[in-house]
C-alpha cells in the first residue's frame, strides 16, 4: 500500500522521451508525435498514473481564472450550500492558484440574469460555471460563449441543446420517482394527496420542476392506487394567498393524507400545517434549507431529498481544474446524490 | 475568494519569531515559550489558518508508519469498502510519505483474532486504526497499547473503557431506531414483523448487534402499534439451518408484514423470498454490500441503510495524520452519515 509518486522525470525516462514531451501529453497541450504519445501513453497506463489535482507533482505555474454565475440568495439557502462546495474545492485544491468572480442574478427576475449573464461575457476567463434558472436566455448565452470558445459547465440544472462540456445535478426525473414512491408507500392507497405548485410571475415554471412532476406521475402509472390528486398554488413571497390554497385543500370532503412540493420551499405548507395544528399529513419535499431542517425536526415534513448542492459545486469546480490542466474531452453528465432525510438520520448527514 | 497560501515564513514574520517556532507550534512538538506560542496563535487565527493536509505549505519530512487490523474479507463485501476509503485517503494524502501495514482476522474466529493484535503489537508505528469485533480481547489489546503509549482510534464498532483517541462509526442505537421507524411507517399497525438474529459460533453477540436492537424497540416503546414481534435465527455459513428457521416464520398463523436484520447479511433472507415467491413483505437491513445491493433492485429488500464504511475509513486516515502532525488532544467521537437507500437512489450514490 506504500504509492510511490511518479515524477515527471521518472515518466520521461520510463518511455524514452524528454521531461517536456511528457508534459504536454500530460497537460494536453503543444505538438507530439503520435509514436511519442503512445510510448508515454503506455507508462502513464503501467503505472495507473492519474492526474491527482491534489498532489500535483508536476507542477502548475499557471493562474488559472473562473467565472461563476449564480442565483443570489440568503443565508441558509439552498444555493449557499453550492457555494459552500465551491469554496471547500477551491481551498483542498489551492496548490493550483485559481481566481474566480461570481456574477449573481435574482431568479425570480429575467432581465437581472440578463445583466449578470452580459457581465460574465466581458469577463475574461478560462472557463464558467453556470446555475441556470431561465431555459431561453441561457441557451442565448451559451451561444455567444461558444463563439468566444469559452468552455461552461452546468451546475443543478440542465439546460437542453447546449454545448456545455459538463452537467453536474439531480437525475430531476428520478427524484419525482422518488418523491412519489416515498409518499405512497407511507400513506396507503386510499387518502387524498396534495400537488402543489410554485407560482413565479412573469415566466414560465422552471424547467426542473416540470422534469419532476412528470417522474412523479410516472411513478403513479405503474401502481394501481385509489389516491386522488388535488393541486394547490404557493407563492413564495405571499403568505396569506398561499394559506387561502390550503385552507381550499381542507375543506369540504378532500381527506389529505399526503403532499409533495417540487422546489425547496416545502417549509411554507409545514408552517401551515404547525400553525393550523394538523398532524397526520406526510408530506415530502426537496432541498435541504435550514427552514426545511427546521420543519422536518419538528415532524411537520416527514421526508426531504437532498440533491446534495455541496456535491455539486464541488465538483464542478474538480471539473473545470481538471479540464483546463489535463484536457478532458468527452462530455460528462454526472447525476449527483439523492438523499433520503428523515428527522431521524439528518443530523448524521450536516 | 482568491486565497492567500502563508508560507511558515510569513506566519514567523508577522509574530516577530523565528521560523523554528511556529514549526514548533504547529507541529506541537519541542519547546516554546507561552509568550511565542501566544504571538503564533494569535497569528494564526488572524489568518484564519487551519492545517491543510492537501496542500501543506508546510513540509513534512518525516515518513509516517500506521497499522491497520481488521476482519478478512471477501469482494464487495462491508470491510472492503472500509479499505477503500482508507486507500483513497493514502493516496489524497500522498503528499504525506506513510506507510502502512494490515493485519487481518477472521471475525468468527476469536483466536485469529488475537493472533492478530499480537502481531501487530510487534510492529513499530506511530499509530493504530482498529476494527474491532471481540469486546473483552480488544480491551485487554488496548491496554497493551496504553503502555507501549502507541495512539489508537478506532472505527465501524465502538469499546467502552478503553483509552481511543478517535471513534469514526455510525450512531448504532440510531440506526436501530431508524430501521424500526421506516418499517413501521410502511407496512402499518397491524402485521407481524420478524426480527432476525445472527447466530455467532463460539462467542456472544457483536457488541453493535446489541445496541442496534436496544434502538429499534426503544422505537416501538413510543408508538402504540398492533404489530407482533416473531424471532428467528440465522447462519451465515449454513443456508438450510437459515431457511428452516424461515420455514416457521411463514407456517401458521403468522401474517409477516416486515423483517428486519441488524447485520450485514440480508440477503440471506431476501434469497429465500425470492426462491419461494414470497411478496410484499417489507425487509430493511444494513451495508451496502454486493449481494444486498442485488437483492435491493430485485425489490426483495425495500431499505438498506448505509454506515459509510468508506467514510470511516477515510476519516481514521486523515485524523490519525492530522493527529501525529499537528496534534490534537481531544478525544472525538464523530458518529457517520447513515443513509437511507431504496432502489431508486441506490446508483445516484455509488
Amino acid at each position: 500500500m506504500d504509492r510511490k509518486n511518479y515524477k515527471i522525470k521518472d515518466i520521461a525516462a520510463m518511455a524514452g522521451v524528454s521531461v517536456g514531451t511528457v508534459d504536454r501529453v500530460l497537460h494536453n497541450r503543444g505538438d507530439v508525435s503520435e509514436k511519442s504519445r503512445k510510448k508515454v501513453e503506455q507508462v502513464l497506463e503501467k503505472i495507473l498514473y492519474r492526474p491527482n489535482l491534489l498532489v500535483s507533482s508536476i507542477g502548475v505555474k499557471r493562474k488559472i481564472t473562473l467565472a461563476i454565475v449564480l442565483p443570489s440568495h440568503q443565508q441558509g439557502e439552498y444555493w449557499e450550500q453550492i457555494e459552500k462546495g465551491i469554496h471547500q474545492a477551491l481551498y483542498d485544491f489551492s496548490k493550483i492558484r485559481t481566481e474566480t468572480k461570481t456574477f449573481y442574478y435574482d431568479q425570480f427576475d429575467l432581465y437581472s440574469c440578463r445583466t449578470a449573464y452580459s457581465q460574465a461575457l466581458e469577463y475574461a476567463c478560462d472557463a464558467m460555471i453556470i446555475g441556470p434558472t431561465f431555459r431561453e436566455e441561457t441557451v442565448f448565452f451559451s451561444r455567444k460563449l461558444d463563439e468566444q470558445g469559452t468552455p461552461y459547465v452546468f451546475i443543478d440544472t440542465l439546460i437542453p441543446s447546449c454545448n456545455q462540456r459538463a452537467f453536474f445535478g439531480p437525475d430531476s426525473r428520478m427524484l419525482g420517482y422518488i418523491e412519489a414512491k416515498l409518499l405512497s408507500d407511507v400513506i396507503g392507497e386510499e387518502k387524498d394527496i396534495a400537488i402543489l405548485h410554485a407560482v413565479r410571475s412573469g415566466n414560465e415554471s422552471s424547467l426542473q420542476t416540470v422534469v419532476r412532476k412528470a417522474g412523479f406521475f410516472e411513478y403513479f402509472d405503474t401502481v394501481s392506487s385509489k389516491n386522488r390528486f388535488l393541486y394547490a398554488n404557493y407563492y413564495s413571497q405571499d403568505v396569506e394567498q398561499s394559506w387561502k390554497e390550503f385552507d381550499r385543500l381542507f375543506s369540504g370532503e378532500n381527506d389529505i393524507g399526503g403532499a409533495v412540493l417540487f422546489n425547496s420551499r416545502s417549509y411554507i405548507f409545514a408552517s401551515y400545517l404547525e400553525h393550523h395544528g394538523i398532524t397526520g399529513v406526510k408530506v415530502i419535499g426537496c432541498g435541504v434549507t435550514q427552514k426545511n431542517i427546521e420543519y422536518l425536526k419538528k415532524g411537520y415534513l416527514s421526508f426531504l431529498l437532498s440533491e446534495r448542492p455541496d456535491v455539486q459545486g464541488y465538483q464542478s469546480i474538480k471539473y473545470v481544474l481538471e479540464y483546463i490542466l489535463y484536457g478532458q474531452h468527452e462530455q460528462i453528465i454526472k447525476h449527483t446524490p439523492i438523499e433520503i432525510l428523515i428527522r431521524e438520520n439528518i443530523d448524521s448527514l450536516f
